[in-house]
């Protein structure tokens, strides 16, 4: 048995009873943390709370060499953990499509995730999310990616929010912020941001303003995620007032 | 002090540690059901577990007469419990603007959800759905509302995913199903679709195949969602055939 198991957002108290029972259960556990990170926590914070040996792997452990995973739930019954929910990246698909042709049974335990996060802790409406998008780090791709400003404006254009992604390299512990992202954005549009900061902790940060101002500012600890809403409905407004402490004429 | 706690997806083990931490601390617990319900739990047994009486209250008693919930955690710690993640619905954001006005520290404890579930059980990218929708019961809008398939539309047009919510009444218990739901849509278009059922819990159902092959299925107990996908990258079509019983020629 293969068992994918959503850590949820922030520490090791983001996952579900369902979560942790499975995993006490598990004769082995491995994790990747190249996709997303658990920033409150540690490994070994988490091997106490679960009581059992977590074996990180990086991408190359996981993509290029699974069969030490696959062996594991073979033989018995094998955890594979990752920050958020599970099946987040492409690889974690295809571990699991490459468990089921060895005939082992698999398991997908979900955990709490950004784009939850993005609409509850902001009060804007998860119903009026379009398609969400990645920031990259500026090098990476000289500044920003078309793709990521065409989103943004088809988003837009149909009146919908988008959850802006920051870029992360978790392997150098290297997290864009959200003033960054907000600075990177504001040179090809006149628009408001939200930030949001330290979701699934006991005291996220959120702040709305003109991507400009926000560019400006600074947001506690990673990881910080971005929206960039569309036309604000009445409620969302109040919302954004009261607990992103948008200066009144900021989002007119 | 105000904690809005999301229950998650399907019984009393999809909480978060954080959530019955949180839960556990609390003075009083309120709750709704009419957004949503935990299927695979009843209310004695979300008491039993968590150790604290749940008050579960009706939109009125939500919407109209929120006095005693803020009473209550104007003097004391209040838990305000919803299933899936917290503030999906304005009623509760409304909720929380309300508590804060009368200096209410309010805290948001998430949980997983129909969204992300909709994409870890189905192998399908997140980063591909575009807006979501709801189907409402036939009889409430006399067929599929013009909304649904333009939004359905535009989502394959921009060649993205969809997730279909299905009606609830749940004060009834009367849920729309995936195959009633696959039969409306299939009147007006020729396109696959997924049906998950019981996301969230041990044994959920995933089945991929034409619209008009899911209206003749079923798919077990509630809750069901539906998804209309953009066209499938080769590992999604892989992941729908492997965990989805799709039909070869069904997805091409």
């Amino acid at each position: 048995m293969l068992s994918f198991i959503g850590l949820g957002l922030y520490d090791e108290r983001s996952i579900t009873l369902q979560g942790r029972d499975a995993l006490r259960d598990a004769d082995r556990a491995f994790a990747e943390f190249y996709t997303s990170r658990l920033v409150g926590t540690t490994v070994d914070a988490l091997e106490e709370t679960h009581g059992i040996d977590i074996e990180v792997r990086d991408r190359a452990g996981v993509e290029r060499d699974p069969e030490p995973i696959l062996d594991a739930a073979s033989g018995g019954h094998a955890a594979f953990l990752t920050a958020g929910d599970t099946m987040i990246s492409t690889t974690h698909v295809d571990l699991r499509t490459r468990a089921d042709e060895r005939g082992i049974e698999t398991r997908v335990i979900h955990g709490t995730t950004a784009q939850t996060a993005a609409s509850s802790l902001t009060g804007l409406q998860n119903y009026r999310f379009g398609k969400a998008t990645t920031l990259p780090f500026e090098e990476t791709r000289g500044g920003v990616p078309d793709s990521v400003l065409a989103t943004i404006g088809e988003n837009r254009e149909r009146d919908l929010h988008t959850l802006v992604y920051l870029d992360i390299d978790a392997e150098s512990e290297r997290y864009m912020t959200g003033d960054t992202a907000a600075g990177l954005l504001a040179d090809h549009l006149d628009a408001v941001g939200v930030v949001v900061g330290q979701a699934g902790s006991d005291d996220p940060t959120v702040r709305a303003d003109r991507l400009g101002a926000l560019a400006g500012e600074s947001f506690g600890p990673p990881l910080h995620l971005l929206v960039i809403p569309g036309d604000l409905h009445p409620l969302e407004r109040e919302s954004l007032r009261t607990f992103g402490g948008a200066p009144a004429d900021a989002l007119e």
